[in-house]
């Protein structure tokens, strides 16, 4: 389990995030997406068919900011490495899912599969601009 | 001059975006910050005592994420290479400063100094997850 700062743990509820994954060509591609707290880690859903997918498999260096819709001037940064583990059953994107109230299955195309992506944190920024 | 996407253009004058650089370890860092759509392009001031500022000193390659905070589903990705220029007269940072009612020049310690980071964009993605 890894430990959040006690000042921004709300926002592991937060309902989307950035994930910065960092494409071939060498440049950071940054994408919104649904995240869940769950087992004491950050963890998201993907689609194989995804760039950012393919990224992670060649480069598991991410960062993820949560931010805190309420207040622009806080935030917390989580810079790790992205550990990719297949999710064919949909196990882990039906637990995704039940925090949007939403089936994840029905986004996918025919011959893509899911895989989970578990964040193991390097750095952790706890950032409050306006503290 | 940049084309922005019509739909998006409201974001350019939003209060905070995401900069992403890639720092010497390999890892992409985020941080929110303040913009300014200026003469056509996105540009922001930075301090040169701040790892990001060092960061694109080495490696150009970034991306800034405008976010909609009154629509999580909404965003303005722009990827592209950050060009520095000093800014030692505040000349830019004082523009910028006029959009946020701030003296950017009270945040700087002692021997510090201010370059202007204009994007050069090499991609544009304008999102609406729920469009």
């Amino acid at each position: 389990m890894t430990a959040f700062p006690e000042s921004h743990k709300d926002l592991l509820d937060a309902p989307v995030a950035a994930l910065t994954t960092i494409g071939s060509d060498g440049y950071p591609q940054s994408t919104l997406l649904w995240f869940l707290h769950d087992a004491g880690e950050l963890r998201t859903s993907l689609s194989t068919a995804r760039v950012k997918t393919k990224n992670l498999m060649k480069r598991p260096q991410m960062s993820l900011l949560i931010l805190d819709y309420s207040n622009p001037q806080r935030y917390l940064e989580v810079r790790g490495n992205g550990v990719l583990t297949p999710d064919d059953d949909y196990v882990f994107a039906n637990r995704l899912g039940a925090k949007y109230g939403a089936d994840i299955s029905a986004y996918d195309g025919p011959g893509v599969s899911r895989v989970q992506l578990t964040i193991e944190p390097t750095n952790i920024y706890a950032v409050d601009m306006g503290a």
